[in-house]
């Protein structure tokens, strides 16, 4: 029985066909345009160009986080059938971007580094820069991501999340506190490890004596659509968010505090979430003021019709004069560009109405992972201080 | 400054649209034919259907390790612009396939389950069947697979390992054995913890009680090519094969010595490598034969130029009588349909030549991950025995 895999260079791309060059077997074969083609390729003056062979391709166009304007922009065809595109210059940063060809959502196939989501595929581009510098991978003590799954009475499904253990953790006897680190709609738990950068930036504000060591808990907070036929299915967010609270409550936190040496008390616990975590961390620290004495929005507020009801549904805590007293930490970040300013807005109206302290910090930009590292690198070393 | 994101579904799939369907901000918009596409699509009888929106393609293919043919599978296009192919019956398991649309390498935009390796990029469709127990995500105590970073002085930079600790190494105090598995070229240290699925077949054996638990140790065994100028030049392999050799001996076994609870002896010591892994593995075992008591090479062997070289740089131990009592395993397996078939049997020839014992087993199939998570499952349970 033999596969495709075994003679065909449709699996091999040139990089694996040098890569394995002593390899005798492998049939040779011409080198094509394709297989020197780089992308993305940084170019001098901040600029990035993005480039993908397709020459029987009518339109390529590339989308991505980059604050070049609100349409995807069009790719220009060369006469070798290459498509290509520079964009730029471009503050420093890492961006994602995704391909179309023809309308149809495509990966760039000269570039490995992506981020996946759960409904989402895009690739990741770095422009170098010492604006970067808090993001990198750099040549320091590096604490340990762990995937860890457990099984989530709630969801009666095997379930995954990603662990920070701080640099000497491993070797160490000491108990740390921990901060929960909630992702956003259409990702999971690994988001803020890859795109996000969450270690590294955990990382360079250690070692730079910026933050505290801590643990940070990165779970998967997307929950199972009710019809697994594939078929998409409305999933109404309230049912989402209380399931996610039972989650992260009953499952999530029993199962850290149990393996991990932590800091069990509401004064060594943080929760912060972006977009669709935001919201989730609103909602748990609305209905539980008791556990988290660091809170973190970013980019979000009740959503939609949660708008209306969170009055109703939280107004035992909302009414509570206590409140700030048990929060030494309630931030709220957003772009003033963000889609979803008009959320954000009607949340703080509602916190003012209740007299409920937070810190607010409107920046440049949108939704964008761009922001979201920004403000994990400015919300980590208020923690735990 | 607004970015293409605010307002675009370009980046936005059907899915996150979805997920956040109570955003009312969100521009509503029509479903297209292409929103409620699934791909795969298990169906009876063992087989699946893979299918993409391409309305303006012309020729759409598939390849992948599925035991089908040598050749990329045309599919057929509907009125819809859905292009589709039904494969099967196939045996169940995991199988790593990829799109080529005029040409192009394209990932399924609706799958967002991916191999991702440094010069690979690979969808992996799930076929479920009694045939992936051993491999499947299952109701049993997990380990933890984790993301270690550490600084390389053989390669001058920061460097990546996967690192399995088995279910209780977290809460336990006890020293545990350590098994370095390599993967092959265009591969990188994520490999055998994602299409590879080593956490989960070693979860699975431990809960059987058919292996020792141990710590498995997954390195990235890509070296760094000479020129970093993003044009593929040829790696020497002799260069790469002495870089990790150096890599490993003086750089990672001893940070996971120094970070692990770990059985520092030869008898706790186990080796196996894949494809370009495994003649990594026969390098280091030929050339260090007193470090590691459990070697394995599967679908390997001297490749090339290095079969012929082979009996002179490795004199001493070859020659040596004692090589044999110093290993309690020398485990070799191959797919009779393997390319590289021709190296595994200059390499059993130069072993028998010099009367070096090893187990042998010849299995179906080719050069495919198919096989490698079967080697492991029935390598791991005979070690540290």
């Amino acid at each position: 029985m033999k596969t495709s895999r075994n003679i065909s260079p449709f699996l091999l791309s040139g990089a694996i066909l040098i890569s394995m060059g002593a390899v005798a077997q492998m049939p040779a074969r011409t080198l094509m345009p394709n297989d020197t083609l780089q992308s993305p390729k940084v170019l001098a003056d901040k600029r990035v160009m993005i480039q993908i062979y397709a020459p029987k391709a009518e339109e390529v166009s590339v989308g991505g986080d980059f604050p070049v304007g609100n349409q995807p922009l069009k790719l220009a065809k060369n006469d070798l059938g290459v498509w290509s595109i520079i964009l730029g210059p471009l503050r420093p940063d890492y961006y994602t971007y995704i391909l179309s060809l023809d309308g149809v959502r495509t990966i760039d196939p000269k570039n490995p580094i992506i981020k996946q989501g759960t409904g989402s595929l895009e690739n990741i581009m770095a422009l170098p820069g010492p604006e970067t510098a808090f993001e990198d991978n750099r040549a320091v003590p590096h604490g340990e991501v762990r995937e860890v799954w457990y099984p989530s009475a709630t969801l009666g499904m095997q379930r995954r999340m990603h662990v920070y253990t701080p640099p000497g953790y491993e070797k160490g006897t000491g108990k740390y506190p921990v901060f929960y680190l909630l992702h956003g709609a259409g990702d999971e738990d690994s988001g803020w490890n890859t795109v996000g950068r969450a270690g590294f930036i955990l990382d360079n504000l250690l070692a730079a004596g910026k933050a505290k060591p801590m643990i940070v808990v990165m779970p998967n907070g997307s929950m199972p659509r009710p019809s697994q036929t594939g078929t998409p299915t409305a999933q109404p967010m309230n049912r989402a968010r209380d399931l996610f609270a039972n989650e992260l409550l009953k499952d999530i936190m029993p199962t850290v505090e149990k393996i991990y040496r932590t800091l069990p008390t509401p004064e060594s616990r943080a929760i912060a979430g972006l977009s669709m975590g935001g919201f989730q961390t609103l909602d748990v620290t609305l209905s539980h003021p008791e556990l988290f004495t660091y809170v973190g929005i970013f980019s979000s507020g009740f959503f939609g019709a949660s708008a209306e009801e969170a009055e109703t549904k939280y107004a035992n805590v909302l009414n509570d004069p206590s409140f700030n007293k048990g929060k030494k930490l309630f931030w709220i970040s957003i772009g003033k560009d963000d889609f979803v300013m008009e959320s954000n807005r009607k949340t703080l109206a509602l916190l003012d109405k209740h007299q409920i302290k937070y810190q607010y910090k409107e920046t440049t930009g949108g939704h964008t992972w761009v922001n979201w590292r920004q403000y994990l690198n400015e919300y980590a070393p208020l923690l735990f201080k």
